[in-house]
């Protein structure tokens, strides 16, 4: 596979959020081995599709001013910028069905919340664009992000059940994420 | 109907989000006129649940150690906070569905962020608890608070799609109100 710029997993700095607090978490929004199991499932079902979910996704967002504007410096979006957190974007996917929710994982979510804040935001691509990503957007993604996933979990003729269990998982799972990306943005000990 | 104590709906101070960001933010979770319809038909569907899913969604909190953790101080959780809470949460659910979403409603969603807040938690029903709710929670809660709705949702013989765009109206609603709500927890010039 080709090397993805700026895919750092395994060498992020430590996250500000536990383990422990990362069980606790995991407690609110449901999540049990059951999930672990129906999102590696989800992970077999989107790998050969993360083309059309980023073509939705990016023609979301390339439609809408307000949220392009975030891949730009006022004026039209960066095409390179936008291609290479594309790449990333889509190892995302199978990162959040396949990957062990450990320390590694933790970290690395932690990176991801920083490149949107104006701590990392347009270093790892070395880009001339807008400060930040706000933080209203990163929660309201959770719609879209979940939303549109459900179409693409059902084309690989499992059942019914099988399919809301994956796409249950995978709402779960984007809750959670969100979650971890957003520490940069709260004020000091109200996380 | 009987008042609800500290249930200020329209008496609230201005809410730092403009109908305009409000705009973009329905924008952004797909909220259209029909999301209002179908919130309309889910507010007439619940009206008659509310107490039992109060009592689900009491029941998850008070199992939770973590969770009932926000109702107590370091002890026993405090009954009457937690009634109190209960009566506001139950319009809050019937508002989240008939309500307009307009300056009035915008006020009183940024009330009940504060009210999460140190700035204003506890001081609604004069009580002794932790001084937040850590932002976190109000996320993670996404889930819970969504997932738990299509049960009620399916209960009044509505046939299959009317029940899925009822419940997709919902998943909207809630994205939408917990961005609100975490206003005050973000850092200045990032929500």
């Amino acid at each position: 596979m080709e090397r993805i710029k700026g895919y750092t997993y395994g060498q992020a700095m430590s996250s500000p959020v536990s383990l422990n607090d990362l069980e606790l978490l995991k407690t609110t929004v449901l999540f049990t081995d059951d999930d672990v199991q129906h999102l590696k499932l989800a992970g077999e079902v989107l790998q050969d599709q993360t083309d059309e979910i980023l073509d939705l996704w990016y023609g979301f967002v390339g439609s809408n001013a307000h949220l392009v504007h975030y891949f730009g410096n006022g004026s039209a979006p960066n095409a390179e910028y936008l291609t290479a957190v594309r790449a990333r974007f889509n190892q995302w996917i199978l990162d959040l069905c396949k990957k062990p929710y450990d320390q590694t994982w933790l970290n690395y979510q932690h990176e991801i919340g920083l490149r949107h804040h104006s701590i990392k935001k347009n270093k790892t691509d070395n880009v001339d664009s807008v400060p930040i990503i706000h933080y209203r957007y990163l929660v309201a993604f959770i719609f879209p992000i979940t939303a549109t996933i459900k179409g693409f979990l059902a084309k690989k003729n499992h059942d019914a059940q099988t399919i809301e269990k994956m796409y249950s998982a995978w709402f779960k799972a984007v809750t959670l994420t969100v979650v971890l990306w957003t520490h940069p943005y709260i004020k000091e000990n109200e996380f």
